[in-house]
């Protein structure tokens, strides 16, 4: 499964797109964010995404971890959140 | 049940002894923060106290959405996890 990375000027409504797309399709989806405005980004698409799949008696929730990533040889750590449809 | 409101400048591992801390009373946590850092800080602390949760079986994971909050006299758009034990 493809992971969606965000970043802080990725576009919320996009990202949302994507997620709900994926969890149309696989019932499961990941996003990645590095630094707080990515974060921030990623979180606001979760929260429209969850609109989107509330139409369609999906509901989501997700769980965040932190992951190590590579970036030009120098590792930082990422916010991973891994989203999956739970129980209202 | 009291909502715990972070702030960019808010120690994670304080903001996640809180989470856990109700979690473990409740079995539900209401976290909110407003802006970049402080959703950030939020997400990061949701990372800490689910480690802190799973040692004694409680799987959390979050539903974000936004919340419409009045800040002296001015309506802000807040983040409002609510945290929910869910099957992993």
């Amino acid at each position: 499964m493809e992971i969606i990375k965000v970043k802080a000027n990725s576009r919320t409504a996009a990202v949302a797109g994507a997620i709900a797309g994926v969890m149309r399709e696989d019932a499961h989806a990941e996003v990645q964010a590095i630094g707080a405005g990515a974060v921030n980004q990623a979180i606001k698409a979760i929260v429209l995404a969850k609109g989107y799949l509330d139409e369609d008696g999906i509901h989501i929730c997700c769980i965040p971890e932190f992951v190590d990533v590579d970036i030009d040889g120098k590792v930082r750590t990422a916010i991973k959140m891994s989203i999956q449809s739970c129980k209202e």
